[in-house]
């Protein structure tokens, strides 16, 4: 193990959602070291331009930089959807890894006859990156895409059972539909998967539900491995950082992980160009 | 009436529920010169903390200065509920009005009892502006306050009727009413006026539903006259100006508004500090 493999993974997300992305990345890897930064006081980025998503993901993305990271995972759908090539140039030499394309492998890999529907944010819909993925994996599939905003709310409220998450998910659902009845569903936002049973009730038993926070962490875990960067020391604490309302995070970061979060890993951090 | 009494009045808001409060006050003084200024890049400042909404605030209301307005409106709970002291003095001499003042007076002239019930964004909540504004008209009121963050994500959807924002209306007014019964609910954030159907139905008949809008145009009105500012020339077209995605505004801001609004009337603004 070379030196270099000591540093940490910095893992970058618009606010709570990458969490879980983060959560996954933790899972398979546990020996490694994993900074996460939540641009918590500019969230969300699903209903910005493709510009100010661009401007606030290079931003925050530098700022981990100068923690020495070894790698950047975009564990944000938007960000990854509307800016990865530029966050690629902006760190380079450090690889940067998105959610889009795992998330597209999952459904391509998953879905029997390539019938594929995209849920995501406004602007990961408006961007179309999920579609020229999953194309780029196999041309002849059909994709059909909805923006779901009110997932984004009902996951950071933390309601994910009962009637009003179930209702919101059949709305959407049945409304994608209207275009043709995929085989496989894509959650193309990090917030969606706590969403997972409500919209599968929605779907129907048939449909294969699939998200990109297990197909990133595997891609991360590969990449490591074949620059001779992962590392096998003692598991160590995770540290967080946010750009505003720490309190908020321990507590909506903790409903995605499935964990409670101490507050003391939690540090807020000043991004303006006066700090 | 003076030459001053030609400048426009400014109005403020974290992005786009501030057009109700600019509806109200488009249609109590049809001949003022309007310009809207919707912080539409770093939206919602409901969930983010007092500094951070205070910093936002402070940055886009000084860019409204740039327009010779001579009264700036503080069309957003949040930022009114947490940031009007030093949006005051940051803009002085112009004057500053915000909503919290005139939707508590609201309250307390429709309250038969005294006892009212606040809804808004968990910023206003955790200030605590709206009780300590009902207390200082009625000291014996009684008052009690929910956080409804999703209701924000239902307006700007569109999802203001149906079973999605009336579950939804139902578990928060429930939730409320567990501190005791109010006579009088008070939508203290400038989303909530598009739900106040499923608010009302949630809530029951006796109960009365009074939000901010309506006072503050009245409160408005009332200034410029004690001022000599009130203009009565030709109306006017308003001018929106916005920091981000301005297509979204024309659309989602035509919902608050309850009429079209011109693409051509909606201009991109830049208050990064390098601009």
């Amino acid at each position: 193990m070379s030196n270099a493999a000591e540093a940490p993974i910095g893992i970058f997300d618009s606010g709570i959602g990458g969490m879980t992305v983060f959560g996954a990345i933790q899972a398979l890897l546990p020996h490694e070291r994993l900074i996460y930064l939540g641009d918590t006081a500019r969230l969300p980025y699903g209903t910005k331009s493709a510009e100010t998503v661009t401007r606030y993901a290079t931003q925050t993305t530098r700022a981990l930089m100068r923690y020495d990271v070894k790698m950047v995972v975009i564990a944000c759908n938007t960000a990854t959807a509307l800016a990865l090539p530029v966050l690629k140039a902006a760190l380079d030499p450090v690889p940067v890894i998105g959610v889009v394309e795992p998330g597209a492998r999952a459904a391509v890999e998953a879905s029997p006859d390539q019938r594929i529907g995209v849920l995501a944010t406004e602007a990961t819909v408006r961007g179309g990156a999920y579609a020229r993925a999953i194309h780029a994996l196999r041309p002849q599939a059909q994709v059909s895409q909805i923006a779901c905003p009110l997932f984004v709310a009902l996951a950071e409220e933390g309601w994910t059972q009962g009637p009003v998450p179930e209702l919101a998910a059949e709305r959407y659902v049945s409304t994608l539909f209207q275009a043709g009845r995929p085989d496989t569903l894509v959650l193309g936002c990090t917030h969606f998967p706590l969403l997972a049973p409500a919209i599968a009730k929605a779907a129907g038993p048939d449909i294969r539900l699939v998200d990109s926070a297990q197909t990133t962490a595997l891609e991360v875990k590969l990449a490591l491995g074949r620059l001779g960067l992962l590392r096998d020391g003692a598991p160590a604490s995770p540290q967080f950082l946010v750009t505003d309302a720490p309190e908020r995070f321990v507590r909506v970061g903790g409903q995605f992980l499935g964990q409670s979060i101490a507050s003391s890993s939690v540090e807020l951090i000043d991004l303006s160009p006066a700090a």
